[in-house]
């Protein structure tokens, strides 16, 4: 094989890459930036020694790792219940990279060159590599067609197979330097390359994600036919006339997969709400290379829409569960919230693309809201157990069956346990950004990162107790002394928008303003697209303060969300809070939260492995056993970070309180949920 | 014109028409049931005082007898709303003819004799009369259509007109004798009759009545082209073509007009409401006199659709204000009930219809439940004041605008102030029906009535207090000793069946049973179809008793009624109750109807002209001023016949009440209704 790609750490010591057109800000890459935060590296540790070792030992105990020995061998059943469970292999393999390239693990190193090699004996001599055909090509798996890609707009899943095997590919390759799994993917992508495309085979992918996995493939080769072809699948969207436009049914006018129209004519985010996620994605990337500025103003258009009319307010989307899609505008009913923990990733994915294209901080607000809340809400404390759905609301007679109301080990589509097992691990690149001399404060994370500022290398020490505390500090470190800018978000939040459009407001405004001190004097700063702009030459030793007020905020809905009428919920500095049964006397659903009432923060080491709980006395309604008599009596209620329910066991939660008696659920006594305690 | 009809009173003497098929039953003619009963004769004597000069009023002074002036100037332009508007005077007409033949009244004698002549100035000289048209033919009313019949099966109702023609011309022969106006209608008849039938045109009248009209014009004549015409039409249905069956829009599938399916094939009651009893009415008429089951069957299937699911519980059909139609199966919402008044009457029409073909009781069971709660409701205890729409619940957040909280004088589309004008003075026609010997009391109303049993008259008194009281008693008074079958209709509510289907179910059976006294003595009675049979040779004098069990009962509706879940509503006798704000403190929405709540009823002659009312201390949920306290406390609570709400000024009212306070719909003290007195 030719060596046709570029040595990783040229293209990272670029800090742009080699393209002349490309997004205009890049991520300070995850090998930059070492953590030691508080919050953040506990998760990254646990997935580490938990997550991982546990996906994988899953893929074994479950068969997806038989399913390649027998495409090897060409001989057997397929034995899981999805063609596109080879992915789960993929995205453990690309989380277990990034944590190799922080922990380094000789063990851990030779399994996956194990892995690899059996991935690598699955793929046809042609480069296709999919063990539901593979293992018996005349008995397919049953979704997949007879022939290869003829069942991919629906369900064969084989392209969205091959993107998560360039993503697990490029991921190995940058944290290890290895290119045994580059190698099957470069392979795979150069089949896909020679048989889609203009006046070859067309499709518009039934999964999205080749598209940005393809982009990645071309960002290490610098061969441009990943990313024409990346463009290709993208333009295939709406192309086909089989649908039925006039009808209602997602499934049946194309929506469902983002295929009723071409994605310049798409307006608003519909369908699968992962799909639709990795498209925009995928676009965002197309559109940075290529400089489309047709299509960024199509993703410009749906990132409006999701966040002005389809995003709950803890940062999930994806309301209806039929579909596991977005729903109509402003339809996002608490009962029956679906919220795929997928679709939280890809909207990180999403927004973090959003941000190096256009370099305003509100796309990194949409990413932290979503991050600190929604997101890790889908695993649990201990690592090893996953939401696939993030409810918003746990009660009795009006919670959708089909909620979860705790977290489960593993799944028969078990996409979201293996994406976060790819995620939490390459947090680290999503802290810092860089454009020339501008270098973007993301995310308030404790650890050290190395920037390169004209060829001179930076060091940066973030040091806080976010998201406790509002207090954050860094320290700059040139060799010598070096001008650049900071530039350091300031959150919406800290600045009383609760979410980049109307959609939530705060009820209360800060009275407080964000400060900043440079080597601890206050100064005037100037905010540009969001961020604090911190202008000057910089010393070593250099310390800046900033100082983020973190009181505690009520928030309301916009009126256009039904179900939110006349209710709160409760924010304090990135996090949203819910109430659960646990800290309150068995049950939330009679809690009324008034506009009077006052809530206090409070640091709790021991609880849930360390969180800050919000507390007020509120008045709680009581139903008497016969049903005949109630009453309202003054409880003391706790809420916690929306993150961290159900580590306990199962019962009542809540984000969206009602603020007075007459918006209260009313439940019989023999109706309230009993609340069943894990031990 | 030749002699074409038979004398009326030779029909009336021959107990059955000429015909050789025909009803197995038919009712005791109002004409020979002379009331005195202190429920009705009032009402009676109001419509007669009050509502038909009113209506005439209205007439006059809203244009439509105008609209005969200028038809028969054939100058001028049409000045009123509808191009159905002629049938106001017409129903009017038909209602003062009833008046007539029982309270003689030269004035009002000579006033209709005025009208009819408009009226037969308005014709056209073959026949043909809808104002709409012949004051202007080259200009008629939009829904008319440029020529003539063009229109019928959407807009135009010149058939819808006829129909009425026909019916107030029937009953103005049969009142008075005379045939000024019945000539009229038969001209027109002739003109349809010719114009329509097997080899000329076809259509299935868009708004249904003609059917009936015409099978009265047959009964009167023999001629039977009326009667062929009638089955013609009923049989035009279904035949179209340009409907989309697929579309569930029932104006774009035909069910909004019954033109859907042939009849025969229509098996549950859709569309308007309306005009779907009046088909239904239609088919009894023309089933009856051909002998034709398969229309019979039909009509057996459609009337246990309505009476299994989708009557409400006071009688009343047509759930849905768009359209005025029959909602889907169990759809039943109290707070955008429509129930139009013009659907209870029709419901009467076709009930005594299903009874005069079948014999059985549960069609006047119906029938009752119709009549005493859901048709009066339709009219004001002044006799001048109407309601178009018949509310089952007004409470301020969860009532539909449209529903009407207060009756008015008139409205633009007038047909349920006529409908009541002409219907109500037909009530005696109600009582009793006949098959030879068999003499069926079919509603309680004190009265003189004369039958004819195998050619000697006999008297029958009835003495008694009802609604209020169920104590019956009859007085059989024949010239001498006559051999016949009185059938006393034994109320499906007194043998503890709320209703002849599973819809609506008695909380608390009755632990009484009815009582049958002759000549003071208890006697034992077998029952068939619904009737107490009481077969004896009947002497003057002879004294019957009948005890109905008058028990205060709680009604609860099948799971399949979501709306009614929980709730009950009350019910003695055959009335229904309601809560009205004027006797509960200013509202009723807060109130609770527990299981364990027990009542006691008490008459009051001075309120609502007296009424029985039902009493209880039952709980009332109280929201303080803030909104953040709630609590229960015992409130006296009064329940009113559904029929004589909204005589007091506008308030709330409800007939379901929940059983338990977690089935209130709560309300902020400033949401809560504010009553408004009339003065």
């Amino acid at each position: 094989m030719k060596k046709r790609f570029l040595p990783f750490l040229l293209l990272a010591a670029l800090g742009s890459h080699a393209q002349s057109t490309d997004y205009s800000i890049t991520g300070v890459p995850f090998t930059q930036v070492k953590l030691n935060d508080h919050f953040w590296l506990p998760r990254i540790q646990t997935n580490r020694t938990v997550t991982i070792p546990a996906s994988f030992q899953r893929c074994e105990s479950t068969g997806r790792v038989r399913n390649f020995e027998m495409a090897a061998a060409k001989s057997g059943k397929f034995c899981t219940t999805f063609p596109f469970d080879d992915t789960d292999i993929y995205k453990t393999l690309e989380g277990a990279s990034y944590s190799l390239s922080v922990f380094p693990d000789p063990a851990l190193s030779k399994y996956l060159d194990t892995l690899i090699d059996k991935i690598a004996k699955a793929q046809e001599p042609d480069g296709y590599l999919y063990t539901a055909r593979t293992i018996d090509p005349a008995h397919p798996h049953a979704w997949s067609g007879q022939e290869r890609w003829v069942k991919e707009a629906e369900l064969s899943h084989e392209l969205y197979n091959s993107g998560h095997l360039y993503e697990a590919a490029v991921a190995h390759y940058q944290a290890t330097g290895k290119k045994n799994l580059l190698n099957v993917a470069l392979k795979n992508a150069d089949l896909i390359c020679a048989v889609f495309g203009p006046g070859k085979r067309g499709v518009a992918p039934g999964h999205e994600i080749v598209e940005m996995g393809l982009v990645k493939l071309y960002r290490v080769t610098g061969d441009k036919k990943y990313l024409e072809t990346a463009k290709f699948f993208i333009e295939q969207r709406g192309q086909r006339k089989d649908y039925d436009a006039k009808n209602k049914n997602p499934w049946k006018n194309g929506s469902y997969w983002q295929d009723d129209k071409s994605v310049y004519d798409q307006t608003e985010a519909t369908g699968h709400a992962v799909r639709a996620e990795y498209l925009y994605s995928g676009m965002a990337d197309v559109a940075a290379l290529t400089g489309d500025q047709k299509m960024i103003a199509a993703i410009d258009n749906i990132w409006n829409n999701v966040v002005g009319k389809k995003m709950y307010v803890q940062g999930s989307v994806g309301a209806i569960p039929d579909g596991e899609r977005f729903g109509d505008n402003y339809d996002l009913p608490n009962t029956t919230a679906y919220n795929e923990t997928c679709a939280a990733i890809a909207g990180v994915y999403w927004n973090q693309r959003m941000f190096m294209l256009h370099g305003e901080s509100k796309y990194i607000d949409v990413l932290e809201k979503t991050l600190y809340n929604g997101l890790i809400s889908g695993i649990g404390l201990n690592g090893k157990s996953f939401f696939y759905t993030n409810a918003m609301q746990i009660t009795n007679n009006f919670s959708h069956t089909a909620m979860e109301p705790e977290r489960s080990g593993w799944f028969d589509c078990s996409c979201c346990p293996t994406n976060l097992a790819r995620f939490i691990p390459a947090l680290p690149g999503y802290v810092y950004a860089q454009k020339g001399t501008d270098v973007y404060v993301n995310l308030f994370v404790s650890g050290d990162a190395s920037v390169n500022i004209n060829g001179k290398p930076v060091q940066i020490k973030q040091e806080n107790n976010y998201p406790w505390d509002g207090n954050l500090s860094f320290t700059i470190d040139p060799k010598k002394a070096t001008p650049f800018n900071l530039l350091v978000r300031i959150p919406g939040w800290a600045n009383n928008e609760a979410i980049p459009s109307p959609l939530y407001n705060f009820q209360n405004n800060s009275a407080q303003k964000t400060v900043v001190k440079i080597n601890g004097s206050a100064v005037e700063y100037t905010v540009d697209k969001g961020y604090a702009v911190l202008a000057r030459t910089w010393k070593k030793g250099d310390k800046v303060e900033v100082i983020l007020p973190m009181e505690i905020r009520k928030v309301v809905a916009s009126n256009n969300i039904k179900n939110d009428i006349n209710k709160v919920a409760l924010q304090r500095g990135p996090l949203m809070y819910c109430g659960e049964w646990k800290d309150n006397d068995g049950r939330v659903s009679n809690i009324i939260l008034p506009g009077t009432s006052s809530f206090t923060s409070e640091y709790n080491a021991a609880l849930l492995n360390g969180v800050t709980v919000l507390k007020a006395s509120v008045p709680a309604v009581d139903i008497s056993n016969d049903g005949l008599n109630v009453s309202t009596r003054a409880q003391s209620f706790t809420a916690i970070p929306y993150y961290a329910w159900a580590n306990r066991g199962k019962g009542e939660m809540m984000i969206w309180f009602p603020e007075k008696v007459k918006d209260v659920q009313l439940m019989a006594s023999d109706e309230v949920l009993t609340p069943v305690v894990n031990h």
